[in-house]
C-alpha cells in the first residue's frame, strides 16, 4: 500500500462554520466533524447550511466512521444530514454524544445509529486509522484534539482549542500527551486559526467569575443572561453565581432547557435541584432572586431573548432596573439583529452588558501564543491551518513560519482541496466537489433547497416578477382579448395604470410584429415576449423583474 | 406669540444614519440636515433609504430653509428628495455645498436651487430663527455645530463632532464661542451620542500619521488605501504620506475621484499637481511608487476595492506583497461584505491592515469626555441626546446626568417625537408621522419603492411563488383542461412531478366541491383557491409560497 495520507476539508477551511473533513488512507476513509452554519440576516428561506457531501457519497464504500471533536453545532449540527444517507458509526465524548442525541432523536435517526463513547488516551482502530482523543480545553467540556495514527505517520487535528490553565471543570489539556507525540514525531499539525490574529494567550474561562460577580453583586432586580446553550462552562459560572448571590436559575429557550438538562444528567453541570426553577414558576420569585438563562445571544428573531425584549414571553417580563448580560461573541452578520434586541431591552429600561464594553465573554479559541505552544509541543513536519477564513489561514501560516516551520512545509488549503501528505512531501494534486447545502427545515425532516430555487428567490427579492398571460387563437396566432399582467414585488401596478397600459400595448405590438412561424413555436414566442418586455420595462422603470410569459392557445 | 420651540427629529434619533430634524417656532420651520442611510446586506432592490417627509409636506407653508452641518451622506444625501418636492434655500459651508452640488447636478436640481454659503460666526436670520454656524472638528473639514437662537431661547445642535486639538487643517473647534453661549444661557443641547459609550477622549485624526507612516515606510510594493471619499482629512493624510514616501496617488472609484477634485478645487486638500495620477496611467508607475486611493471600505460589491480584490479593475491589479489599508469604520451590517473583500485580497497575496488589529482609523465622533466637555462649555438647561440608537441615547442621557443636569431636564426622544421646549418646561405632547422611504435609483431619478412592494419582495425571498391558471367555461363553472402551475423560488416543480400532479388534482377537487355561486364570484373563488392550495402546499412541503390564482373564463 502507498504511504500517503489524504486530508480533504469539505467545510470550515476558508470559512467559519460547518466544519467537516475527510481523511483517507488506502481503502479507508474517516470523517472528522460534520457541522453546520446559519444563514444570518439574509436567510432566503434557508434554516441551516451544511457541507456538500458529494465527495463522501462517491467514496461511501471506503467510509468507516465519523469522529466528533466536541458538541458545538458547527462541529456536530450536520451529522443527521450525513448519516441519513450514509449510516456510519459515530465516536465522540460522552457529552458530545449527549448533545448529539437530541438532534438524532428529532430526525428519527437515534435508534438506528451506532454510537460509541470515545475516551481520552483510548485509541480506536478503524482500518488504517488509529484515532486517539486527547483532552483539550475549549468553551464546552469534553472537547478533544485528535491524534490520527496512519501508515504515513501521525497527524494532530487540534479541533477548537485554547490552553486554559484554570478550566471551570478542573480538567486540563493533556499537554503531556501532545508533547509525547511531538517527541515521537508528528507528520502534520492541522490547527485552529480562529483567533490567530490576537496577541498573547486567550483568557481563561475562569477570568469571567470576577467581572460577572461584580454585576451580580450590584444588581437589585432580575438578571437575564444570554449565552450559547452548548457552552456549559459559561452556564456553570452562571449557576455558581446564582447560588452565591441568592438567585434561582430559570432556563428559557428550547436548547437552553435541553442542554442544562443533559449537562446535569451526564454530570457536566453541578447544581442543587432547588437552584433551578421552571419558567412557569418564575413569577413566584422576586426580581432580586431571579436569574434567567436564555438563548438568543445572536439576536435570533424567534429566540427567547428576542421575545423577552418585546415583552412577548409568557410569565417573564423585562422591567426597568433589570440587568441583561450578553455573554457571547457576535457571529459576523448578526450585528444588526443583536443591536435591535439590545435597543428593545434598553427601551424597557434594562441595563445591557455586552462584550464590546464589559468583560462578560472570553473566547474558547486560542490566541497566537496558544497556537505557538501547540506548535512547540507537537513540533510537526507540516503545518496546515484550518478553521478560519482565508485571512486567518494566512496569518496562522505566517505564525507557524515564525515558529521555524519551513515555508515549504506550510500549506494553505481550502474546502475541496485534496491534500496529500507523506513523510517526503505535501501537495494538493486535485480538487474534489465541495460546497454548501442549503437546508430548509420546513415541517418535517430538513430538505435541501435547490440552488436554482435560491437564485430565483434572490432575484425575486430584488425586483419581483411579472407574469404575462396571452390568450391566442389556436393556429391563427391572433391575440384574443387583452394580455393579462400580474406582478408582485415589482411596482404597484394598480398605481401605474399608464405603465400597465403601455406594457399591454407593447405586448400587442409584439404579437403583431411576430411572424406566424414564431408564434407557432411556443418556446420561441415566449422567449421573444420575455426579451422584449424585459427591455421595455427596463427602459420604462429601470427595473429588471423576472418575466414569465404564459401563452394559452384557445 | 408663544415662546415654545419645537424640535421634531425625522431621522437619526433612535437609529444611526439619515439624520434630519425640523425645528419650529411660531409660523416658521427650518430643517437641519437631510441625510440618507444604506440598506447594507439585505437590499431588496433598495439603493438608499431616506427619511419620510410627510410631516414636512404637511408644513410646507411654514418651511423656510435647510441648514446643513457637514458634507457626509448621512447628513446631506437626502437633500434632493426633499427639495425635489419642496424647493427651499440651502445654507451650508463652502465644502458642504461643494459636495452637495454633485448630487444636485446628478438629479437635475442644481440650476433651480438657492444655495447660500454659511460662514462661522455669521448668523443667518430666517423668520423666528437666527442660525449661527460654529466651527467644530469632525472627520471632514468645514463642519459646524449650530447655535439656533429663537424667541424661546438658544439651543445648540452639536451635529457630528469631536474636540480634535490637532486637526489636520489646523482649524480648531470654536470653543470660545461655545463657552460664550454657555455664559449667556443655553436652553438645550442636542448632542451627538454615537461614541458616548467609549471612555476618555476620541483620538485626534493627527494620531494616524505615525502608524500609517510606519506602514508606508515598510511597504515595498503598491499601497492601496480604502476610506470614505468624503473624509477629506483622511485623504489629506494619505496624500501627505504619498509625498513623503515618494509615491504618486491614484484615485479610483467615482466618489473618490469627484471628492478629491472638489477638495483640491475648493482648497480643502493640498497636493502638488504631479502628486496625482489618473488610473489610466497607473501602469506607468512602479509598484514601489504607487498609492491607490479607493472607495469601497464597506465592501460594497460594485466598488473599486471589490473590483480590485477580484482582479476586475482595468489597469490596476493586486499582487503578492501589496499592502491594503482599510482606513474606515465598519458600518454595522457590512461585516460580511468586508470580510469577503478582505479574503479575496489575502488570496491575491496582499497584506491587509484594518482597524480591528491596527491603528489605521480613528472615529470622527467624540467619546464620553468630548461630550462632557461640550456639556461643561454650554451648560444647557435641557439635554437631548441625538444621533444614536436607543442604547446610545440612554447612555448619553446618563452621562449628562453625571454632569449634574437634573434628570427631569434630560429627555430621550426618537424619530417622530415632537419635543416642545421653553424656559419653563420640556415635553413631548405628540408624535408626528416619521419613517423610512426606500429609494430605488433605477436608471433615472430615484423613486420611492412602495412598502407593499418591499413586503412582497421579502415574502418572495423566503418561499417564492406559485401562479395557478384555471381555464373555466364561462357561465358553466366547468374546468377546461388541466390547471397550469407556474412557480419560481418555491421548489423545482420539474423535479417534483408528483407534487405538481397532486396539486392539480387538489385544484380539480376544489372546482368540483365549489358551488356554482362560488365560482361565479371571481374574487371569492380566487380566495377559495388561494386558501385551499396554501393549506395543501404547506401540508405537503412545509412551505408558504405566495399563491396567485388566475381564473380565465373562456
Amino acid at each position: 500500500m502507498n504511504h500517503h495520507l489524504e486530508v480533504i476539508p469539505l467545510g470550515g477551511v476558508g470559512e467559519f462554520g460547518m466544519n467537516c473533513t475527510a481523511l483517507a488512507s488506502g481503502d479507508d476513509m474517516i470523517v472528522i466533524d460534520v457541522g453546520v452554519m446559519f444563514p444570518g440576516n439574509d436567510p432566503l428561506g434557508v434554516d441551516v447550511i451544511a457541507p456538500d457531501i458529494s465527495f463522501l457519497r462517491e467514496n461511501r464504500d471506503r467510509l468507516r466512521a465519523i469522529f466528533l471533536t466536541h458538541g458545538h453545532e458547527d462541529h456536530i449540527g450536520g451529522v443527521s444530514y450525513l448519516i441519513n444517507e450514509i449510516p456510519l458509526p459515530i465516536y465522540a465524548s460522552k457529552l458530545t454524544l449527549g448533545l448529539l442525541s437530541g438532534q438524532l432523536k428529532e430526525h428519527g435517526l437515534y435508534s438506528s445509529v451506532e454510537l460509541h463513547t470515545f475516551l481520552p488516551r483510548r485509541p480506536i482502530v478503524v482500518g488504517n486509522f488509529t484515532v486517539e482523543p486527547i483532552h483539550i480545553t475549549h468553551s464546552i467540556p469534553d472537547t478533544y484534539s485528535l491524534a490520527v495514527h496512519t501508515p504515513a505517520g501521525t497527524i494532530i487535528w487540534t479541533g477548537d482549542f485554547k490552553f486554559d490553565q484554570t478550566p471551570i471543570d478542573g480538567r486540563l489539556s493533556d499537554v503531556s500527551r501532545l508533547s509525547e507525540l511531538g517527541d515521537r514525531g508528528v507528520l502534520a499539525l492541522l490547527c485552529d486559526s480562529t483567533n490567530c490574529e490576537f496577541a498573547s494567550l486567550a483568557a481563561s474561562e475562569h477570568s469571567l467569575y470576577e467581572p460577572l460577580a461584580n454585576i451580580f453583586q450590584k444588581a437589585q432586580r432580575k438578571i437575564i443572561v444570554a449565552c450559547f446553550a452548548s457552552s456549559l462552562h459559561r452556564v456553570q459560572i452562571m449557576l455558581d453565581l446564582a447560588s452565591r448571590y441568592g438567585r434561582k436559575a430559570v432556563p428559557v429557550g428550547r436548547s437552553m432547557i435541553a442542554n442544562i438538562h443533559a449537562g446535569l444528567e451526564l454530570g457536566y453541570l453541578r447544581a442543587t435541584p432547588e437552584l433551578l426553577v421552571h419558567a412557569g414558576e418564575a413569577r413566584q420569585l422576586s426580581p432580586r432572586e431571579t436569574l434567567i438563562l436564555s438563548t438568543g445571544s445572536q439576536g435570533e428573531p424567534m429566540s427567547a431573548l428576542s421575545r423577552l425584549a418585546v415583552n412577548e414571553f409568557k410569565n417573564i417580563s423585562v422591567d426597568p432596573g433589570d440587568v441583561v448580560i450578553l455573554s457571547a461573541r457576535v457571529i459576523p452578520g448578526n450585528e444588526k439583529l443583536i443591536a435591535n434586541v439590545t435597543n428593545h431591552l434598553c427601551r424597557r429600561g434594562a441595563e445591557v452588558y455586552d462584550s464590546s464594553f464589559f468583560p462578560v465573554h472570553v473566547s474558547g479559541h486560542g490566541y497566537s501564543d496558544d497556537i505557538r505552544l501547540m506548535i512547540n509541543l507537537t513540533r510537526p513536519r507540516y503545518f496546515i491551518p484550518v478553521h478560519g477564513e482565508y485571512r486567518q489561514l494566512r496569518v496562522n501560516a505566517a505564525l507557524a513560519h515564525q515558529q521555524r516551520i519551513p515555508a515549504d512545509n506550510i500549506r494553505i488549503i481550502e474546502n475541496g482541496d485534496l491534500l496529500r501528505l507523506s513523510p517526503t512531501g505535501c501537495d494538493v494534486p486535485l480538487k474534489v466537489t465541495s460546497g454548501r447545502r442549503f437546508m430548509d427545515e420546513g415541517e418535517g425532516i430538513p430538505e435541501e433547497v435547490h440552488e436554482m430555487v435560491l437564485r430565483d428567490r434572490r432575484f425575486l427579492s430584488e425586483d419581483g416578477f411579472v407574469v404575462v398571460i396571452m390568450r391566442m387563437g389556436r393556429g391563427t396566432g391572433e391575440l384574443l382579448g387583452d394580455p393579462e399582467l400580474i406582478s408582485r414585488g415589482f411596482v404597484v401596478m394598480e398605481n401605474s395604470e399608464s405603465l400597465a397600459g403601455a406594457a399591454r400595448a407593447e405586448l400587442s405590438n409584439i404579437v403583431a410584429e411576430s411572424s406566424v412561424e414564431e408564434k407557432q413555436d411556443e418556446e420561441l414566442f415566449k422567449e421573444i415576449l420575455r426579451k422584449r418586455l424585459k427591455r421595455f420595462l427596463r427602459k420604462e422603470t429601470g427595473k429588471r423583474p423576472m418575466i414569465i410569459p404564459v401563452v394559452l392557445e384557445i
